[in-house]
Parts: C-alpha cells; structure tokens; sequence
C-alpha cells in the first residue's frame, strides 16, 4: 500500500528545494542546538533520530490522510511535506532540549506529528488559509507545542540554573554552522510548496530580503540591550534566523521588498528582545522552561508572520479572507496549547526514563562520552601531583 | 587529446546531483574521519590532496578506457564517475587512516583507481550487471581493498591500542558533520548514475526510505548492546549510513518503500553488530586493524546490497541475470582482496615515510600543529608552579 | 520603486548556480575565517552581519546604475551580482581581520561596494573587457583594496606579532570546514554570469581542472618549503584555493583542461611561496599587516588570472582585446589601490571604536563570550589548590 510512483511530478527544481530543505533539517536544525557546552552529541544526535523518525511517521500521517486508490503514494512533494512535520518536531524538541529522555521524545514525535497533520488539514483544506512558509501551522504551532510541553515538565530545581545550561566557545561556533545553513536555505524553505513560477520566485525573494533586514535589527537590538555594547551569541544565532519565519505566511503574497524588508527588521527586533527580557520572564514566573528559546525564534515571529499575513489578504496581496487567516493562527495556537499539554502530560509518566535534575543538559547520561580533552588529562595528573604536594 | 566538450549531455538536474556527490567526497568522507582527537588535520586535509589527485587520475582511466576519436572527451557524466572512483579509494583510506604517510596514500590511489577501473568495466560491459549505487563496485571493493592493505601493513605494536586512537568530545561534533552531509545527499548518489526520469526518482525514494530505517536499527542496537543502555557516537557516525550502501544495487529497482527500508534496517543491524563484536576480532585474530570500521559502513553492508542485487533480479525486479548480479560480487570481492593485498605490499616497501608505531594517529609528524589551547598554557604554568610546590 | 519581477530569467539552473554562491559567501568566507584562535565568533559572525548589509547596499547601488522605468527589479541574476559584490568585501575584511571595529567595518562596506560598482561598470561596460570569474573585478579588486585599507591602519606595536594571531587546533579545523566549502562550490562562482549552455559548462570544467590541479602544487610546495617536510595548514587552507581564482577571468574560455590545469598549478605555488615569504615582508617592510593573507590567495592570483585572460584573448580563446583586457587588470588595481587608501583614511578617524592593539583578534571587546571550558575551570580550581599547596 506504500508506493513510490513519482512521475513529471517531479523536476530539477523541486529536488533541489527538497534537498535544500532536507540540509535545514538535519544540519540546521542539529547543529544550531549544539550550543550547549555538554549536549552536544544528543543536540545532533536525538535530531537525526527523531527526523528519520518524524519524516517515516510524517509521511504515513500524511498518506493515510490522501489516499489514492487505497495507496500512499511517495513523491518529492511528499517528502518535503514531511520534511515540514519533522521542522515542527524539532521545533518543540528546542524548547525541552537537555530534560528530556529519547523515549520521551519518541512519544512527543509521534503525537506532534498526528495533531499537525489535524491542523494542517484544517487550515490548508478546510479554512483554506494561505501560510506557504508556514509561519503558522509550522513555527507558531511548534513553539508552543513545546512550549506546553515544557510547562508540563517543568523542574523547580532548575530554577537558579544549571552548570551545563551553557556554552562554550567551541559549541558556540558549531551553533553556528546550524544557524548561518538555516539562514543561507531559508529562501528554499519559504517557496518549497508555492506555486512554480512567479510566487515560488517572489517567495524566495521576500524570503530573502527579510532574512537580510533581520540580520541587522538584530545585531543592532544585541549591541544596544548588552552590557557594553557588547554582542551575545544567542541572539545572533537565533534572532537573526526570526525574519524567515515572520515573513513565511506572506512569502508568495506581493508585498515588495520593503514589506519583506519591514517584516523581517521587526522580527529581529522582537526576537531579540524576547531572548533578553521574556525568556527570563516566562522561566521564573511561569515555569516555562525554554531552552532554546523558541518562542523568540519561531513563536512570536510565528505569529508576527501571522499577523502579518491577515493584514496582507485584507490589503488584498493574495486572494484569500483575513477572518479565515485569522482563524488559522487561533486553530495553530489552539491546537499546540492544548495538543502540547496533553502531550506533556503522556510524556510526564514516569516510566520513560526523564533524566533527573542534576543529568540533565549533560550527554554522559545517554552516550559514551569520550575521556577528556589532554589538557584536562593532564590536569587530571597535574591534581594528583598537588594533592602529593599537599600531603 | 584531453578535451572538454559538454554539450547537451549536462543539464541542470546533472550538475545538482554532481554537486551534492562532491559535497559528499570532500566534506562527507574529509569530515566523518576527523573523529581522532589529535588526527584532523590529517583525515580533512589528506582526504581534499587524495580526492583532488584521486579524480584527475579517474577521470584519465576512464577517458583511456572511453577514447573518443583519440581524444578525451570531459562531461559531467564523467565527472560524476570520477568522484565516484575517488569515493573507492577514500574507503580504503578510512581502514589505513592513522598509520600511512601521504607519499603511500598517493600510491594505494594510484594503484586503486586503476584496479577499479578494470573491475568497474568487467562489471558494466561484460557482465553487464546492475549496480546503479554501487553497493559492489564502490563500497564493497572499496571497503575489502582497504583492509587488504591493512592486513599487509599490520603492526603488532598496536594490538593493544594507542593512546591517539580515539575521540575527544568536539572531535566526535566535528565527525557528525561528515556523517550528516553523507547521510543527506546520499540519495544523490545512488541515483547519480540511474535512468533520467522514472527510475532516477525510484533511486531517491529508496535511498531515502533505506536511510531512514536504517538510523531507527542503528540507534536500537546501539542502545542494546551499549552498557546502561548509552549509545556510542562510533555506531551512530557511521552505522545510520549502512543503509545507503546497503540499498545501492537495488536503489533503481521496484522493491518499494518498504523492501528499502526492510534493507536499511537490516543494514543498521549489521553494521552495529559489526562495530561492536566484530572488529575488534578481526584486530586481535586476523590481524587487521581497521581503523574507521570500513567493513562494517561499507564491507558488509555493501555485501548485503549485492545479495539483495541478486535476489530482486532473481525475483524480476530488474532486467538482467542473478548470476551475472553473483558474479559482479565475485569479481568486486576478487579484484579488491588481490588487488589490495598487491598494494599493501608495494606500499610496504621500506621508503614510502610510513609513521613509526609511536607517531600513528598524530597529525604533528606530517604537519605544523599549533600550540596547545589556552587552557594548556596556563597548565603547563600551572605544572611549573606545581613542581616548585613538590621542591 | 524596489520591485521584485522575477520572471522568465529565473530558472532552475540559475536558482542552484545562486544558492552555491551564498554558501561560499556566507559558510566559505565566514568559516574560513574562524582560524584565529579567540575570533571565531567575529569571523563567522561579523561576516554575517557585513554580508547581509553588503548585499542590500550591493542590490540598491546596481539597481540605480540599471534603472528600469524607475524602478529597481531584483531577479536572481542581480542577487548573484550582489553576492558578488559582497565577496569582495570579505575578501578586505581579510585582510584586516581583528583589528577594525564592527563599525568601521560597516563603512568600509558602504564605500567598497561603491567604487566596487564604478570599477564593474567600467570595466564590463565601457572596456568590455572579459572576466567571467571575476579574477580581476572581485578577487584581485577586493585584495588590493584591503591591503590598502590595511597600510592606512598599520599598526607599528602588532610588529611583532600578538599573542592571539594564531590558530588552535580546533579553529584550524573549523576553518577548513569555510575551505572545503569554497574550493567544491567555486565552479559554480565561476560559472555563474557566463552565457548559459556550452560557456557555462566550459566555465565548471575549467575552474574544476584548476583547482583540482592547485590542490597538488599547492600540498608540494608546503611540504617542500616547511621545516622537516611538514604541512603548514595556513597553506592548505587558503593556497588550495588560489587556482580557483586564477582560472577566473579564462574559465569561459577554450582553454582546455591543460591550460586550466596550468593555471591552477602555478596558483598553487605563487600562492604558497606568497604565504611563506612574501606575507612577512610586507608586514616588516611595507608595514601592510595582512592577517588572513588576502594578497597570496586573491591578490596575486587575481592578477595571474587577469594576465592570463589577456594572453588567451590575444590567442584567439575569445573574442576581445587584449588591450582592453590588460587596462581592465590597470582598472581593477587603480581602483582598489586609490579607492582602498581614501577609504581608510576615513576608517581611521578617531570615533569609529577601533580597538586597541592588547585587544586586537579577541572577540571579547565585542562580544559576550562564555565563561572557559570545563578544563580550564578545574584548572582554576587546580591553581586555587596550588597557591593553597604553595602556602
């Protein structure tokens, strides 16, 4: 029942999107998670095992869902759908990063992907609302997906930190990897499903000029909220990434490329300022643990790009309704806040294997971890010729 | 007489795919053996001088065997085949990395390229076998050519390891981006080669379905045999990908998603087991020490793929003839295990600069390493103070 | 008036040709940076931030020279013009890596795109000269116009040397990550503004012969002009790459591979002498502190690759002048050299925040950068016990 019938629905330009997507997923999203001094091997590792995971699910969801004469059929178009359902995953999977246990993720991975597929169906057949770069059915939903999720497991321990809720200089540089592909392919991402020609050219077009006017409101808002001018990591990486996102639902809509230029420096200012004032907000007064802070990078310039997109139809930028486009962000946010909960709540259970506080942002609990680095080797030496000296 | 006329033979759809197969040589194969804490410099660097020196001395073995009107003539066909014989001898470079110099790499190149010339001709023109990803022609040959050589230049001193034989935590970070890009294009690969049209994108899906239940077996595994349940970054780096090699005979024939995925699970299995239980018998009982487990990434799962070339043919999935598909594994089987062994001879030869026993695994004898990182430095200081406390 | 009507000039071929350019730009060049010890975080970054600005000023100064009805139209074509316009600000960037402020940076960007633009015109418009590859109007443009930037900067106490110009081993790795990234993608640099068809695809194969042929002369000459044979990864990093920028201006020219491999091999070893010998002269004598050495990778082979262009258009390889081509080359370094001077004269005004010498290639004065790594933590717990032991 599972077939691969893929004829003239597929070209050049499709694979190359579908291989430009697929770059996003397993590199973009794995390395740009491996920020964390010491979770470096489950950042890139639990995301290349929950996307083949999700991307296998995602396409069966989907197949069940359009079935053509009893059979899924597979095709390029097909794949990056499900390369999309996999994004919302990982999405979520930012936000519990280092709190989690693989089989909790597993479980997260298999009821995120069937309650997008809900949702997607619901906003793309039945309201018929425009979101091509799926500013709303992909980041809006993902962030607060996980964002309910995190809200359910959240840890009072951690409340005053962690010693490995951090960087290091060399993890910061691989973040970086995943942070400038995400940016370079995000073009790819926004146009993947609009219609060739004219919207799939315009789409990577405002794609792309947003993506720029964001990098600078970013660094900008970073060097003016920072202590000394000084510019933080964590927004650059992550911050820079919000004007793909907030320009996703209006991408093939005609808005020029000083619109695409408007949503994207606002984005960048959003973003930023979440990272600085919000997150710390939500952890202490809400229990809302984000670890990678999605909900500035995909949740308010998801729903930014929302906003963003109701206001476009009702300029009439694209056929379409802005009740109906309303509608979809509110089934989006509907649907990740309760779907998250409950998901939250199965993953609460205490037979998946959580790690405890002290584990937690630490891979040792579930890989082979190499012996130090020889400077701590003989660090290690070096302690015990002190402790000799000291004796 | 070396000409490059490319004419309506490159279309953009060959370009794509000759650009991701390259991304693959270089970054691919150059990063996923930067896995050694102090022998990076050597697997990126040596692997761009092999692959550059690798295709130009491919591409004039193939244009000798293909002569046309006493030229050669250069296409992108062409250049794919080139980066495709040069995946051979990179292979057998993963099982000898850490203990050749690069004037005996340039040498095993030399010699490799040319026996997978003849093996690569007896298998196309003569038996006219099916290996549209090169399950046999590449991996299987490449992988038992490699540990031909390695069996000839074993070195006893080593049977009880090294201490740069292994890991360091970012070196396994930088090793996952050789993984990653191999494990995203590799449907580029086996379809590189595959009829235009319906039969390339049946190349595509397998690939990508074989991938994909391949990682869930690699990780299982991975996780059952590991202590406590850990998984080890050497299974995950190189076993997610058995299921590319595995899938590669059959990578053009209708086998359908799920004979793909049943091939990489199997494939992940293998290869896992492999890792664990199998290498370090082939170390201490046949004295052959392989240092990235290329029999178990290419050898067997590249078996594996041969067979199951044989059975999808036996079975009608492909025109053409289960014994020729028998013996295309006999003769790639043959021509690497007598060709590597010749090789590893001459390469034997007292001349070449092989690394004494002491110095495998370290960058410093053929490159300017620099100084330590800071926090070395400063132990070094802080050893000094040490041993003024110890006087 | 800033419109985006991308239509029939945009194609598959030209969206790929587009993407693998801003790959090079954003990945190659920021990553090929990061070899500096402590400026990782400025390289990647702050390349990001130059390249993002670098490509808007670049679309807006070309779309007033190319007015259509009044309005700027953005097709792909101009956005790989614009990613060009951008390479050669990073390439000055290199040049004055770790010693010019974020700010100064910034204006070097508006002034260099600028006279960037006058050249181009000049040259491709009125002269009508030939360089497909952009060896003179990019590589050899953005080198000189650096090094003059450099002079006008020079700082007398960095004479000899800084305790932070150099790479540890890790920054070398991740540096060759932006290497390898450049050297696959460069045939698509070279090809991407020549005539679709047979020139384009003469364009690929010559800049991959010159390359491949590089990578050799260039691994021979560090071995042989290194203490004990050794490899030299400063070398290998960048003078591998100097045949693609050699080939430039001849790429879409009947060369043949021959001719191409020439090309690259005499790149490779004036690229690699320039390293060894040359780079420090011009510190000591001319007081041009070249920190990435921009002058041996782009400098002079831009200007072997304009040479060349005027003895393959007086052979006869394409249609032209060899006049013309000669003052295009005249043009280009005119330009960078008067252009480069003025411009930093103005960099050198006393409220742009430059840094101090002690802070020059530390991205501590303008980022926020974590706190050591765990060795160096217990290292400081380990000189506590120490200065205990000492007590």
């Amino acid at each position: 029942m599972f077939e691969s019938l893929v004829l003239c629905d597929c070209n050049a330009r499709k694979k190359s999107v579908f291989q430009d997507v697929h770059v996003m997923i397993f590199i973009g999203f794995g390395f740009l998670m491996t920020f964390l001094k010491r979770y470096g091997f489950s950042s890139v590792g639990l995301n290349l095992l929950l996307a083949a995971f999700a991307l296998q699910w995602g396409l069966l969801v989907q197949g069940l869902w359009h079935l053509d004469e009893g059979k899924i059929k597979v095709s390029i178009f097909k794949m990056i759908n499900a390369d999309f359902s996999t994004a919302t995953v990982l999405i979520s999977f930012g936000a519990v990063l280092g709190k989690t246990s693989p089989v909790q993720l597993l479980i997260m991975t298999l009821l995120e992907i069937t309650i997008f597929g809900i949702n997607e169906h619901l906003v793309a057949e039945v309201l018929k609302a425009n979101d091509v770069g799926a500013s709303m059915i992909i980041h809006a939903f993902g962030a607060y997906f996980g964002l309910a999720v995190a809200r359910m497991l959240y840890r009072p321990a951690l409340g005053n930190g962690h010693e490995n809720d951090g960087s290091v200089y060399h993890s910061d540089l691989f973040a970086m990897i995943g942070t400038v592909f995400l940016w370079m392919f995000w073009p790819s991402f926004n146009s993947a499903i609009a219609e060739p020609g004219a919207d799939q050219l315009m789409a990577v077009t405002n794609t792309y000029f947003s993506l720029a006017a964001c990098v600078l409101s970013a660094y900008a808002v970073s060097s003016l909220v920072e202590h000394k001018g000084k510019l933080d990591m964590v927004h650059i990486q992550n911050a820079t990434l919000a004007g793909g996102v907030a320009v996703g639902t209006c991408a093939d809509m005609n808005i020029g490329p000083f619109g695409a230029m408007i949503i994207g420096f606002v984005a960048g200012i959003v973003s930023t300022l979440g990272f600085k004032f919000l997150t710390p907000i939500l952890a202490s007064n809400l229990g809302i643990q984000d670890t990678c802070g999605v909900h500035n990078l995909h949740g308010m310039p998801g729903i930014l790009g929302g906003i963003a997109g109701i206001v476009a139809v009702a300029l009439g930028k694209k056929d379409g309704s802005a009740i109906m486009q309303a509608a979809a962000l509110a089934s989006s946010l509907g649907f990740a806040l309760v779907g998250g909960a409950m998901t939250g709540l199965i993953m609460k259970l205490p037979f998946w294997g959580q790690p405890p506080d002290q584990n937690c942002f630490d891979d040792s609990i579930y890989w082979e971890v190499p012996e130090e680095e020889e400077g701590e080797e003989s660090l290690a030496h070096g302690d015990h010729s002190m402790n000799k000296a000291e004796a």
